[in-house]
């Protein structure tokens, strides 16, 4: 298959700094969008990918899944977008596309696995998919996003991984005007849950450790704050709240926030993946019928769902705009989670 | 208040057997039913709470909360019950039910706390109310249900705790013809919702720690067993229920059964209080978007829902009926779970 080189930003082993690499692209296929990229966002899996975290890194890796840009090129089978369309590309970049899950529009629990935008299996050219920090990218249109009119673009990219991945939960457990929620954690995703939330009509509390939190999170939209750490503060919580979206990244006790939830309420994990160190208490789960639950993401249609109502209600993220050379720095300042509340690559500055 | 003296069963102690004893039942309000009890099941609740297990029993005790009857007498305000109907009580008499949950027919999950069966506060008499294990019982017509015609009356009984502790979550989590349900555990609620999710139209499997129980699940209407303890068939098992019911009375891992889970499934624990000794993994829950949820026993109107299905479907319980007097060798032999799958005590009996 021909490839056309193009520029990007990547690494060659866990320990290294990214730089600029040269990455292949496919010729654009029948069903494929090729796209300019304007915006990157800058995700905490790109980093832990980058730095193989996880343990099944192959090199060499281009990470970023939070992408805008411009369509340059449209296959002959393509009806879906023209040449000039502003679109977006988040998580995902195929499917199986046929059965369960992904014939419910819920391609992120794929049951034959789907491919990540960046390291996937690239079906076309062998190895591994390479993400948002480059020049271009060619993805069918199935996995391409319209963006609204009138949002600031560089705002628009972390509603591809961090707004999808709150949206998804906010949407599926129907909250909406009369729903008490509550967030656990202000970062990345934590910003965007509040504003969604609050664009769905809920009123909206934060959780966090610290009072110093306080000014931004109202200013976000929440209705008020709780510290998590003030035993009393919690006391007051119980059987309060619909919905409770946890987007805390590290292993936590749960049980203060089952306490928090009402009867029928329902807990959502989506910020931490691993053993739950802390003994889940199930006598407060059965006595007011509450629920623990998890969250990965957003499908497709989900996710058009969420940028055209982020179009209706003008809601983007709120970003820190950087250029590509800066990333090393910027992976630094998101270990100390010194962002608020997403670095956003400027891709222009890579040519 | 004017009382009426009746004859009943109870203790004095946690270490005394039980015995005949006197109890006091009320002069009938207006909105009271006078019933004759029948039958009353015997539920592992009225063991642990006659040994004071939970260590807020008072004494005397009077236990049963799966009560079935003929009333003798109605107040002036009954509009719902006649002389001469055959009736039964579940494991609540009195919940606030105007506010939230009782509004919603959740009164189980009353804000304010129900009134339980026995053991509850007596609004009336003071001291605690008394339950099933006695010639009569005086109640609120709200918290009286109808049994339909044509269905064994001893069998009837456990499907007032038993049977409404399964129903309500196989209801509540949308348990149908197209769903996949599994059992954990084949006690006295196993067998009840493997009878209920087969008379919903469900297909049924077993969990079980002993291939044993595979005819006797199978003639309840199970269509397979798996074996729990064997890694191969658990492995096998992964991804495959919409909804699991764990009736497991003790601290178990919850993990393997979260592992059989399909996307967006639900785990759904009735017979375990406490915390989970093992720690519970959100891996698998965050990318299938699974669910860990309890449920305590259902509403009246729920209740009412089961009885009326079970006369449509000819469903009640697999009993063993004793005499009153057999009680003490029935509660060695629950702790032993030897019984299929409830004793049931014929109150004429006491007489
Ligand atoms: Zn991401
Ligand atoms: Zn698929
Ligand atoms: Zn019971
Ligand atoms: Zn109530």
């Amino acid at each position: 298959m021909n490839t056309t080189t193009v520029a990007a930003f990547g690494t060659h082993a866990p320990d290294l700094a990214l730089e600029n690499i040269q990455i292949p692209r496919r010729e654009v296929q029948a069903d494929d969008i090729a796209i300019e990229i304007l915006y990157c966002g800058v995700c905490h899996s790109d980093l832990h990918f980058a730095k193989n975290d996880w343990g099944f890194t192959t090199y060499p890796v281009v990470s970023g899944h939070e992408i805008v840009g411009k369509v340059t090129a449209v296959g002959n089978a393509v009806t879906k977008y023209h040449v000039g369309d502003t679109v977006a590309v988040g998580c995902l970049v195929d499917s199986c596309r046929s059965y369960s899950s992904c014939a419910q529009d819920l391609e992120q629990y794929c049951l034959n696995g789907f491919t990540g935008t960046y390291g996937g299996v690239d079906k076309f050219l062998g190895g591994t998919t390479h993400g948002g920090y480059s020049q271009s990218i060619v993805v069918d249109q199935h996995f391409v996003l319209r963006v609204p009119n009138g949002l600031d673009l560089a705002g628009v990219a972390p509603l591809l991984c961090a707004g999808i991945t709150t949206w998804s939960p906010l949407r599926h457990w129907n909250v909406g005007p009369n729903s008490k929620v509550a967030v656990v954690g202000l970062g990345g995703l934590g910003h965007m849950a509040i504003k969604l939330a609050k664009g769905l009509g809920a009123d909206v509390t934060l959780f966090s450790r610290s009072a110093d939190k306080e000014a931004d999170a109202k200013q976000l939209g929440a209705d008020r704050i709780i510290i998590s750490t003030d035993p009393e503060a919690m006391a007051a919580a119980a059987g309060t709240f619909d919905f409770i979206l946890d987007t805390v990244p590290y292993a936590h006790d749960l049980n203060p926030y089952v306490q928090a939830l009402a009867v029928s309420g329902s807990l959502v994990v989506v910020g931490y993946l691993g053993a739950l160190e802390d003994q889940l208490n199930t006598m407060p789960m059965v006595f007011s019928r509450k629920t623990v639950a998890g969250s990965l993401i957003g499908g497709i249609a989900e996710t058009q769902e969420l940028l055209d109502f982020c179009g209706e209600h003008n809601i983007v993220s709120d970003v820190e705009v950087i250029k590509m050379q800066e990333i090393n720095q910027a992976y630094e300042r998101m270990l100390k989670s010194d962002v608020r509340y997403r670095f956003v690559i400027d891709m222009a500055s890579l040519k």
